[in-house]
């Protein structure tokens, strides 16, 4: 379809997969013969593994052992094991982070621990271009309270906003449109020095580049085991809790598994140290193994290793798109390396069409609206010859017109 | 190991077997073999079929189809469809049950939704025995508002002590100690004469008996998916919202996936209609479709024969207990059929030590502190020949004393 002798092939992304260090982390997914995935940002591909572990969780472990798989498998701590593998992955010490819910809960219980701190104050500031249903969970909590205040600014001006009313800061440090990274050292420094409490949402950080929560200070952190961490489709999510706040943060969402002896069944709440603390039901077995076992692609991978080929992934997709397509009405809304996460984002005024169209032949990238297409990075199965196939089809697609179609004007219901 | 002939068989087991309209439901489950199971108040058997959907969903959908699997498989609509599913065990129109989140986060949802609609009023009340993780939610939500009452009294005392300052009455239909199974109908027509809102948590109902929420007019209900339902290991809980309020009942936790548009990325919450507006973070796929493979064991099951059966079962237990153990120590502690719900538990001083010796000799039941002794009758996979010689080896045990071993009295983790 494409002339690719006339264009001339990407330059060197042959050599580049044969030089890459997380090459053979490659084998460790399943990926659908002769499609490039670019949405890991969005749902990760199925680990090798996964299936196998959650067939046993479900048949011999369940299904052999039924409830006396709690003690017999260790169900009842698998939520903190996996939180301490995630630990690693974000500079978080063990016990500081805990696995269950979704990331929305997790926010709405890192959210009033954090507004529970600084009771004298009124604002939980955010950027107006935050993530949906961070800002819809701090306006259903402050709802509840009766107080509180939800300021929004753009993101550029996140850092001067902070002031003495500002009792918390909340902030996704991957902008979920352009991709553009916060320096989180720097926005926590500068709301610890306004008195304010920092709630960092990992969501499109986790497992796409090394996080260090600890280095950092932050008080919360909440993210995603979906995307990044290739747990699965409503993969559980999980909570940090900076480990100085283990005997006094509170957890609004105070449910028996966050108590400090559950199966006392004692009549009032008192809560367990630690992340801990903020687990609220039964946790989800099943979906929780699917995460543990994704969790092993992970296992001894050096996450800076992972940054530096997200940023050449990143950087060879946004050179082959200049290159071949028309870039007319293409506009590249990411920052440059240094100040992106490991997404590469573009506008296109008709951005859902073109998206299908890549989608039809091929390449899977996502749209957000109103008209931004997203390209996702995910280092540990791409290889540079398929982000410069991809690049190549984009342009193809542009040049030829061939997104033009009705079909791929129709709106699914989920994009 | 006990001598039957001596004792004599349970006289009609069998034939109750042979005359059971739910005897074929049995081979719908996969139990293991030579297990008496009656704990499935606890945590149901892995039903057939489960294994098989949740691998088609693991390696197929999300495998095979990635991101595209939220339209190609319906995953998006998945919480409401198992939600309708659900609302024909438990009297529910269709769109008034959505699934997901654990049973304590969907208390926290329906809690929060009622208080909000009698602002002018104080407590919740609730009975002193509900099950702890619903008193602790009530803590938590009236922690965050920063005003409102718990109220706790005996479960007998309950519709005496509703009156005008009451906001919600929060019950749980069947009491988890003693299997007490509340009017439902009653107490929620005394909570709406005296203008208070209904909660009912149904963890120990749902497919255990029919409930009937319409006619009872409660206007909010949770329950559990990993009990009577089958689901597996901490399996998502469901929220019914009466249909009138369809449009008003507010959500607290204001997550995306609750919203009118989530794909349209709005800035401010706008809350779906119906239940859906009480979903929150993105649906767990992976134990939604093991709960929706689970409820296939309930297609075309009449409640109304399931109850029956309960009831034959749990009286041939007592019965059976009652003629073959040595009743000194041990005492009934449910109440008789017409107010009692799928279980039956007695109290033993060492009832902990007597379950594990009785779990080691076959027959599971479970412990709840400090005393309590619980036996489940699960209609669906039980035999009254199981229920029979469940009973005479309690008896028996207890008889030989060979409970009385240190191991047995070792507390498990989990209990």
């Amino acid at each position: 379809m494409t002339d690719q002798l006339h264009r001339g092939a990407a330059p060197d992304a042959a050599r580049l997969d044969a030089a890459d260090p997380l090459a053979d982390r490659r084998a460790l997914f399943h990926l659908p013969e002769g499609l490039i995935y670019l949405d890991g940002n969005s749902l990760g591909p199925l680990p090798k593994g996964v299936a196998e572990r959650v067939a046993a969780t479900v048949s011999t472990e369940w299904g052999g052992s039924l409830i006396r798989g709690w003690n017999a498998h260790g169900w009842m701590d698998l939520p903190d094991r996996v939180g301490d593998r995630i630990g690693r992955l974000i500079g978080a010490a063990p016990g500081s982070v805990t696995v269950g819910d979704s990331t929305s809960v997790n926010l709405f219980k890192a959210l009033a621990a954090a507004v529970a701190m600084r009771p004298e104050r009124a604002v939980i500031l955010s950027d107006d271009g935050n993530f949906p249903t961070d800002l819809y969970m701090a306006e259903g909590l402050n709802g509840l309270r009766g107080r509180g205040r939800l300021k929004l600014v753009p993101r550029a001006e996140i850092a001067e906003a902070i002031d003495a009313d500002t009792a918390v800061v909340m902030l996704t440090e991957v902008d979920y449109r352009t991709g553009h990274k916060a320096d989180m050292a720097a926005v926590t420094a500068k709301a610890h020095a306004a008195g304010a409490v920092m709630v960092w949402d990992l969501a499109h950080s986790t497992g796409a580049f090394p996080v260090d929560l600890t280095a950092s200070g932050a008080e919360f952190a909440v993210g995603c085991g979906y995307k990044y961490l290739n747990g699965g489709p409503g993969a559980p999510a999980f909570l940090y809790v900076r480990p100085d706040l283990a005997g006094e943060a509170v957890p609004a969402l105070s449910g028996w598994l966050g108590h400090a002896a559950p199966f006392a069944f004692e009549p009032a709440y008192r809560p367990a140290e630690g992340a801990a603390r903020m687990r609220v039901g039964t946790p989800p077995i099943l979906s929780l193994s699917a995460l543990d076992a994704a969790l092993d692609a992970f296992e001894g991978v050096d996450m800076a290793l992972v940054r530096e080929k997200s940023v050449a992934l990143a950087e060879l997709f946004i050179s082959e798109v200049a290159r071949l397509a028309p870039m007319g009405s293409l506009t590249l809304v990411s920052p440059p390396a240094a100040a992106r996460g490991s997404q590469v984002s573009y506008r296109h005024a008709q951005g859902y069409a073109v998206m299908q169209a890549l989608i039809a032949e091929g390449v899977i990238g996502d749209f957000r609206a109103p008209d931004v297409m997203r390209f996702g990075f995910a280092p540990l199965y791409l290889r540079f010859t398929d982000v410069a196939e991809a690049a190549l089809r984009l342009a193809d697609i542009l040049s030829s017109g061939r997104w033009d179609r009705p079909a791929f004007h129709a709106r699914a219901k989920v994009t």
